[in-house]
């Protein structure tokens, strides 16, 4: 079982994607982004992103009903549809579902961010959690039947509110409760590069042992990366490949070795 | 088996007709509309609706790309993801569906429409058309497993191309490939009235046999919707309420006889 996660950026090759997943054999489920789609909607309905800073100095995207609103739009709705589309295209029958359906992915809410508004403490709490587990028997049924699921958020707490998660949350619940043993991770950028800004600097294999030394060189989004990385392996994946998702064959290259490569 | 469609106005009651469903034991389908979100969306985006007038002076919305998205966010997404989770809220195992997903709802898509542009005759040629079939495989073994199908616009064509269709067109092919003997239409209105403009001209039954009739008295959108109900009749099914989707109880109204009773 391979879990295929296709990031969010906007220039991801779906028909490409599509097109390698159609000439494969081995079962696979599909988890995606749509952060350029949501951010650009966002923008063009005057919701601009709200980003709270914990009093600890973390910072997160402030997921009020509204944010809700524009992921189910930009994440369910638009992405979601066209890449199931471009997936039927090359005859895979795709069924795109959020972890509300059927109870796909169920979370616990996050219980609130203590955050200053001026001098005073406040408890903000918004849509947001963590992913705990999933409907395998689901996404099993499905499986046997020929389907492919189509994953995204948002997905559904523990009173059955729809809440916004990370997308690698949602791989590492999928992985454990799937069993997967391999997980493909299509980017924009070539693989992981030692130097962000330098698509030559990329880095072709990582033992999974010195992730944790990884870690400790990168900083802000890419540390979270490694972290949900690392997590993988602590849950029994064999190998996760980190690679260009803009390529004219994204998973092709990535069964083949390029991007990176971390076993 | 009961087909439950809910209107795509703003003011009908999601969570009532959840909390009705959830008490009731025929096993159902939803199928739903979201016209209202989607005009406001398309508003909101600076996209008016553009509407074409064929040369026998028929009109139609003109469904291009641009459109096929907006409807995407807006059923698919948004509203479609809205209803799911108020289901979950009800206890109802709710799976969001497009015609999309498994190839749920395929159809034709239609070959263009004669317009005039000033004095030259032009074939315009939209993402729209008519739904032919259903994965019925799909639908049954969904509610065989527990989950309640829900299901809206767009449906997929011939090519796997999302096109745009009549939601009172899917109803009927989800009717004949389902065998539903009851179709409960939620809208906003009492039911079926006979004149539009007053909500005390309620026409509580109307006799199947005269549709035909009934439809000669009436104009435009609400002669399609006539026309709609009587090919149901046509093809086997044996009850249509047409009910209001607004009140606190629009399922269990229905189903007490309340709006307008055909059979």
């Amino acid at each position: 079982m391979i879990i295929v996660k296709i990031g969010g950026g906007s220039q991801i090759n779906i028909a490409g994607i599509a097109a390698d997943l159609a000439a494969i054999d081995t079962p696979y489920v599909i988890v995606h982004g749509a952060n350029a789609l949501r951010d650009k909607l966002a923008e063009d309905l005057g919701q601009p992103k709200q980003v709270l800073t914990s009093v600890k100095g973390y910072t997160s995207v402030y997921s009020d009903e509204k944010l809700l609103d524009v992921m189910m739009m930009a994440y369910a709705g638009l992405r979601n549809k066209r890449i199931v589309e471009q997936c039927q295209q090359y005859g895979i029958n795709a069924v795109g579902l959020t972890g509300l359906d059927g109870k796909a992915v169920q979370g616990k809410r996050n219980p609130g961010i203590r955050v200053y508004e001026g001098k005073k403490l406040k408890i903000v709490r918004d849509y947001s959690g963590k992913p705990q587990s999933v409907n395998a028997a689901l996404l099993q049924l499905l499986l046997d039947n020929g389907y492919v699921p189509v994953l995204t958020v948002p997905i559904i707490d523990e009173q059955n509110i729809a809440i916004n998660t990370e997308n690698d949350d949602v791989v590492r619940v999928l992985q454990q409760a799937l069993e997967a043993d391999t997980v493909i991770n299509l980017i924009e950028a070539p693989g992981f590069l030692a130097d962000k800004d330098d698509a030559a600097s990329l880095i072709e294999t990582i033992p999974s042992a010195t992730l944790e030394a990884r870690e400790q060189q990168v900083e802000g989004r890419m540390k979270r990366k490694m972290l949900a990385v690392r997590k993988l392996f602590e849950q029994g994946v064999s190998k996760v490949i980190i690679c260009d998702g803009r390529s004219e064959h994204p998973v092709k290259d990535a069964l083949a070795g390029k991007g990176t490569v971390i076993e």
